[in-house]
């Protein structure tokens, strides 16, 4: 997993995933609460990063609200809407080599939110066998 | 949302998402290969929490491996296996009043784990208008 911008890790080790939390605030009205809209953002986002979609599933909450996923053969794409917040929770796990930036710029574009905030978490950290570590 | 043996927030704001990353290192062998085991486990711990399950996908990477997702009427749980690392990446995103403790026992149990990293994160961080703030 090539990892520029990163920090080295110890010798013979390795992270096996790249988990973000992307926090959308203050989005664009009504964009939140159908969740055809979410559906079609978060595919998009996931072909502007080189996903390949395995699979989906979203559904409306009641009484408003959008929960969804994208299953991707390099991981997943989840989101949660709050229209009444104008908020959105958005989360993407990959464990390939995804253009993570070029997603997550689309979906603060799509959304349209004026306020995020993103975090970015390694997951699994293990030995690197292949590197005979 | 009901936020025992937390911070208190300030005056007029609240927290919509509790997010939990749990990381299982050196699970029982064999259990991380099979889609079924994975759906088995991820069912049963959202029952556990009391979790509404909504609709759920499973699937087999190739080589080896198991990504799934289950969606719960309180948001979701994720895992991404690595049998070949005996690693398993496990989310649980809850808006509800779940209780996350017993999920999470019967995840680290089930899967065997003999070593996990467990860590908790507030999604959503909102003016909380029904508390006139």
């Amino acid at each position: 997993m090539p990892a520029p911008k990163s920090f080295p890790l110890p010798p013979g080790t390795k992270v096996l995933g790249r988990h973000v939390h992307l926090d959308l605030y203050e989005c664009t009205a009504g964009i939140l609460s159908a969740p055809a809209d979410s559906e079609r953002i978060l595919n998009a986002a996931a072909h502007e990063m080189n996903a390949t979609i395995v699979g989906s599933h979203f559904h409306a909450f009641n009484p408003h609200g959008v929960s969804g996923v994208v299953v991707i053969a390099e991981s997943h794409l989840t989101v949660h809407t709050w229209p009444e917040h104008n908020y959105a929770a958005i989360d993407i796990f990959s464990c390939g080599d995804l253009d993570l930036d070029a997603g997550i710029k689309l979906l603060i574009a799509e959304f349209g939110a004026r306020r995020h905030y993103l975090a970015a978490f390694d997951r699994g950290w293990v030995n690197d066998h292949s590197s005979g570590g």
